[in-house]
């Protein structure tokens, strides 16, 4: 027995109904919402929603229909990227964009991913209501795979468009079957050929804008329902390898060991430390890590470490990266330890330009809102199109903090909230 | 194609022939652990003879052989320990006993047990050729299964004839292969019955003396082939689990966070000043941890630990306990993480008499060697006897205190200086 889904009766308590203005209904999202929480559904309460699954596509066909409804002529190109179009009155002009995901983690909730798609849709239904023809054409983008949690990889569909993903990836990728994308595409409807004409010249997007659940603490922190990214963050992780002497616990002295997970303790209690000497944005977490041979009584050969090291901005980011490699040295040095560190990710931070920050100030200090300026520490569409053009994105309110999990909740008022301030921002944006 | 196995060759070269005396003979103590060497030999180079295997019965018959030679009578129990008798001048005196095992961890080497074993029928070997009929009767006992390769258990032998197996536990072992002890013993040859009647008064013997090699590094380090055991430590295991709150590492600033890991980190940083505060023979040592979820870009949300924490006398080994769970506290306290303490496994140090000690050395200083006490960190069947009779153990020199591997490694000189030792503290013992 499936439990109650009681997604819209939740959205619609304690709803803020004076925020039902300018064209743009609280209700008409609630329901929206309820409806593609159906699609997938967990018997715990959340949704699985695979990349390129059949469920993916349901939730994909559905949101065409109201996207139909809206107004917009839509493609569906060989990734499995829904692009819906609204003419504007400049044909010629490019377009302004604005959309995020349909699928889900494993078990994941009914915030990450589709808010930013239905609060790219209600700012046209708002505009279908009110008359309001935008001075430039109006894209809403729907990406494929976003969460990755199809192929272990992620950000499929938006890669796919802007031509990221190489020809060797392509070949590597195999999904949670075994199938490989060439089997998974054509299972889903599509082609190995098709997928790579995906790929389309971006630079026809003035700009990208996302809203997105903010998987975070600090709009709570703020009491503010919706926050300004102020960036997005750049992963660089390496993996540590610290060896020393295997011995018996019991046969082997305090004195002259050589145990290195003596020093991969060192290394990690030092680690906190580090981030807010180079900036307020870094992070540096050690996740993952590895005993060897991991028994009671044997004092550990090997320790293998993953950390992770994040920034809004390259150049700090890196600062920290060197900071933490010399330090891990230091210890193993201090701690008579082999060291060898491996780099295995490092992916480019994507700033976001100071004039649309400012103008998404704007856009919040009309609605009341003390604009906060949080850095995204998640990686995103708007991440891979932030290489080629523009991107702004807009964080919600999340209760707890919690995503990729059923818990994950953002309540209606906020998420209106930021629908009217993505409406505001794109108005302003169809201006200039 | 096996390798040649050139054991005999190896402990013949540069042995000091010097040290034939007494009717005691490297050479025929090389030939031995040359024969041992070949039952149960691995392709590179160790061997394998699990308790009650075809291997270990194979090794035990052999020795049977030259134990009936030597002049002794023998009985094998249920249980398979050997029990072979010299008569003493004084037959109804208790017997002093010496001996090891001759079972191996799955690729062991060639000291660890037969060494041991050798000795003890070396002295004896000596006696005859001297003349030399003992005061008291002579046991040479090998013990089944002290390796524990077996049933992941182990001192199966030494326990079965202590009386030391509970019912609970002769239900619940299970080999490698998935029989239970039963099974196993028919295979043997003996029975669950026989087993059970393995049980003696091990008061019988006035005392057990067995020789080991040193399994650390300690001898080598003093520049001495052989070293007196101050006590046998007793390990007290404890897991430790720290629990905080998990999140997304590029999303969670670093103020605020409850990161277990760091926490963890903190702890096993600190572990090893411990020691030295309680006692200089007591050690600690964390051994296996595990991270959960373990994933490179979330922040744990738990962390298990498992310590190992010995010393060779209960009052110190319990404080040091003590102040290592009182520290874990203080730094869950500091972290702000949670903190579970189980203790799961706390066997009582061994000690070892302070008069057998000093015979002990007499012994080495009559053969010019400086007496190093070295507690054993590691069990031994001695461990076992040691809780009901007194027992003492000497130690011969390892090279690089490696063991329970193929190159494991005594000097032939080292092993020799050993019986000596041996045989002058028991031909002591025989005349108090």
């Amino acid at each position: 027995m499936a439990l109650e889904n009681p997604v819209y009766e939740d959205l619609m308590n304690g709803y803020d109904q004076n925020l039902d203005r300018s064209g743009i209904k609280g209700e008409r999202l609630a329901k929206r919402l309820y409806e593609l929480s159906k699609i997938g559904y967990t018997q715990i309460g959340g949704v699985r929603r695979p990349g390129l699954s059949d469920e993916e596509k349901e939730a994909k066909e559905l949101v065409k229909q109201w996207m139909a409804e809206a107004g917009f002529s839509i493609i569906e190109d060989g990734a499995g990227n829904v692009i819906g179009r609204l003419e504007g009155k400049d044909n010629a002009a490019k377009a302004i964009a604005s959309g995020s995901h349909l699928d889900s983690v494993p078990n994941g909730g009914n915030f990450d991913g589709p808010l930013g798609v239905l609060s790219a849709l209600e700012v046209a239904e708002a505009w279908k209501e009110t008359g309001y023809v935008p001075e430039k054409p109006y894209e809403l983008i729907i990406f494929t795979d976003e969460e990755g949690s199809r192929f272990n990889s992620g950000l499929t569909g938006s890669r796919a468009m802007a031509g990221d993903i190489t020809e060797e990836e392509i070949q590597q990728l195999r999904d949670y079957n075994g199938e490989n994308l060439e089997q998974v595409l054509e299972h889903y409807g599509s082609s190995l050929g098709a997928f790579k004409k995906a790929k389309r010249d971006v630079s026809e997007l003035e700009l990208f804008v996302e809203v997105h659940i903010e998987q975070g603490k600090r709009l709570e922190q703020e009491n503010q329902p919706v926050g300004i990214v102020s960036g997005i963050a750049g992963p660089a992780w390496l993996e540590l390898e610290f060896t020393g002497e295997a011995g018996h616990a019991g046969n082997t002295p305090m004195i002259g060991r050589k145990d290195p997970l003596v020093a991969a303790a060192e290394f990690i209690h030092g680690i906190p430390d580090f981030p807010a000497q180079v900036s307020g944005t870094s992070v540096a977490t050690i996740g993952k890590m590895e005993v060897f041979p991991n028994g009671i009584n044997v004092i550990p050969e090997k320790v293998v470490l993953h950390a992770d090291i994040r920034d809004i901005k390259e150049e700090t980011r890196d600062k920290l990266l060197q900071q933490i490699k010399q330090y891990a040295e230091e210890v193993a040095g201090r701690r008579n330890v082999q060291l060898a560190i491996k780099q295995n990710t490092k992916i480019m931070p994507v700033p976001i330009e100071e004039t649309l920050k400012r103008k998404l100030e704007e856009s919040l200090n009309g609605l009341g809102i003390k604009p906060v300026h949080i850095p995204s520490g998640a990686g995103h569409d708007a991440m891979v199109l932030g290489r080629y053009i523009p991107v702004a994105m807009l964080f919600v309110r999340s209760k707890d903090g919690i995503s990729h999990n059923p818990k994950e909740w953002s309540s209606l008022t906020d998420c209106v909230y930021g629908i009217h301030a993505l409406k505001d921002f794109i108005e302003n944006a169809m201006k200039d």
